[in-house]
């Protein structure tokens, strides 16, 4: 299938997005110290799908979705530890 | 291309993560009335990266990408809404 441009211009857009999407949660998190609104369960989630997400992308030499989940798989990580770790 | 099975049912397993991702975000929101540490740029770009998301999977009519963004458009308009509502 003949994807046009603009289609192919939108979801690499969509890619960078969602791999910018937790930057400033982190950022804030770290400026506050303060994650206990931040659930736990989401957190898992993302880095569970993170993983299901690299293991399809690179299967299928996807690289928006390797690099955008590849930049969500650290900054999960990121957010995770700050949730086992501050103590708010 | 010729995409082997499981590789499809990973790509819908993610899918499913994905969709799911802020569903005990939002409970944790709605029994705690608490939203603050959560980052309203996160909401933001979650909310912005799910319409670019959805006009690309329409688009391509990718059914995986349209549930699941549809799904997250919901739950990040209702984590929008407590954010701008809850007192902390």
């Amino acid at each position: 299938m003949e994807v046009p441009m603009w289609v192919n211009f939108i979801g690499h857009f969509g890619a960078f997005l969602s791999a910018i999407t937790f930057i400033p949660q982190v950022w804030q998190a770290w400026k506050t110290k303060s994650v206990k609104d931040l659930s736990l369960g989401m957190l898992l989630i993302v880095f569970t799908s993170v993983i299901v997400w690299l293991v399809y992308g690179i299967y299928l030499m996807l690289w928006p979705v390797i690099i955008a989940n590849g930049v969500i798989f650290f900054l999960s990580l990121i957010l995770l530890y700050f949730k086992f770790t501050f103590k708010n």
